[in-house]
């Protein structure tokens, strides 16, 4: 239900129409209940990620996979969904990507040439920390690429989507939204404290300059590759934890649907436990 | 402490004499301990971690990384101390591989090639369930390569982790170690419970009736990996408790010891507050 609350309808996106600051689904609901919820939330998702993980070691999942992918702007709440969200599944069974801006081995490739490297394998909840949006967002508000080329990724991103979906992937599209105003506070929080230091970047100042260049590059990405096998969702994440536990419950919901089940025993049960009923004393 | 008293000494070793159920620098302590134990050491860690992930990020820590090498028989455990001592860190730092048998195009190069492929990043906490060991353990029982090969392989490996250890990556190499009986047990509860079908393969019980020949091997590669710069931990793992709670506070030990810090801010601090308060207003 708050996956389909969360899911973009088709068509021409406007961001300044949806507020960050909502908590569609909750009734009322606030950051006691939500946390609550999220907890909650822990053991389920846990349970069919096994499943899901267990599927692919017994090679009868069809090559199942699940790729998140999360976007969104500086302070937008990527690493704390990986904390928060990705964080209640046991990380045996999940690999995280994280982009940054390409090394000189992938600018050399097609843009998706990392990415494919990426996807995760069988079984796997694969997440991607960015991604191959970045290079419809940036690349678009920073020019990094002819526009051309650019209006040419669209589709290919598209097309790349439909084939990884294709492959046995279900890719669950993430966009963190944040207000500008929750930004300034978020970076502010970084320079007050100093062990956040570290996050801090001055070129994220000048990004934000940019806001609403990079408000349409997101819109534009939005309704152009919202396809109805790999759609996106639009969180509103000016409340964290209303964004890890929408995050989560669309993860979990995802992973319900796609209704993973523990393989069937591929030997003789009985046979196996008599083999190590009458076995020779081992030591 | 409890590191020191795990930490195989150097010389021979007889694993007949290390009790897998012994619990030792617990002062008595059992499971409720044991437990309470561990989750205290939640924070400690993740706090330790992520001054280790922020050095990375921010350039600073001196490309330092950790490896952590599990390795151990069937059902020892590498499973558990993924999900209940890794799993107590922020995922977005860490990096799992597991190596499963190699690969056509893995078996094409040196057998340190995937490995060298999957060391962590600076900043990471890199984890190999299962590793390059086991070109010494079951390539040995199972004559996989040749004997004057093998022979080979113990001082190659001394190389290459002297080579990682060089470049900034602190080796924490744990075996953990169970006796045949509680091998007997948990392959007995996965035959018992069909949702742990999935992890027991016929095969388990075939590599089992060569318990001893597998103990030799691992005789033998601990005692000729068990270097200075990457020191063997033997941990006793019949208790699972006790071996989540001796990994993590053996990892915690050693990031304590590398006293990874917030990064200092590479830019004026003041200057970045004044230019996000005297902004042109952002939307």
């Amino acid at each position: 239900m708050l996956e389909a609350l969360l899911r973009l309808p088709p068509g021409p996106v406007d961001l300044t129409a949806l507020d960050p600051a909502a908590t569609p689904g909750l009734d009322g609901g606030g950051k006691t209940e939500g946390k609550a919820a999220l907890a909650a939330l822990g053991d389920p998702l846990a349970d069919l990620q096994e499943r899901l993980f267990a599927e692919g070691r017994a090679d009868v999942g069809h090559g199942r996979a699940v790729l998140l992918v999360l976007q969104g702007m500086d302070t937008s709440g990527k690493g704390g969904v990986l904390r928060h969200t990705v964080g209640l599944v046991d990380p045996q069974g999940v690999r995280i990507t994280s982009f940054k801006a390409p090394t000189d081995e992938e600018r050399e490739h097609d843009f998706l040439w990392r990415v494919r490297r990426a996807l995760p394998e069988q079984g796997y909840l694969g997440v991607f920390d960015r991604s191959h949006y970045e290079d419809v967002l940036i690349a678009r508000v920073r020019a990094l690429a002819p526009v051309e080329e650019i209006e040419q990724r669209y589709d290919e991103i598209n097309a790349f989507e439909a084939e990884v979906l294709g492959a046995g992937t279900t890719i669950v599209k993430c966009m963190l939204h944040i207000s500008a105003d929750a930004q300034r506070e978020r970076l502010q929080a970084r320079l007050d404290k100093p062990e956040k230091h570290w996050k801090f970047n001055p070129g994220d100042i000048d990004e934000r300059a940019r806001w609403s260049e990079y408000r349409q590059a997101y819109e534009i990405a939005l309704e152009r590759t919202n396809t109805e096998v790999a759609p996106w969702h639009v969180i509103p994440s000016d409340r964290k934890w209303y964004r890890n536990l929408a995050v989560g419950t669309i993860l979990h919901d995802t992973l319900a649907r796609m209704a993973p089940q523990w393989p069937l025993a591929d030997f003789d049960v009985e046979e196996q436990k008599r083999r190590l009923r009458e076995e020779v004393p081992v030591r």
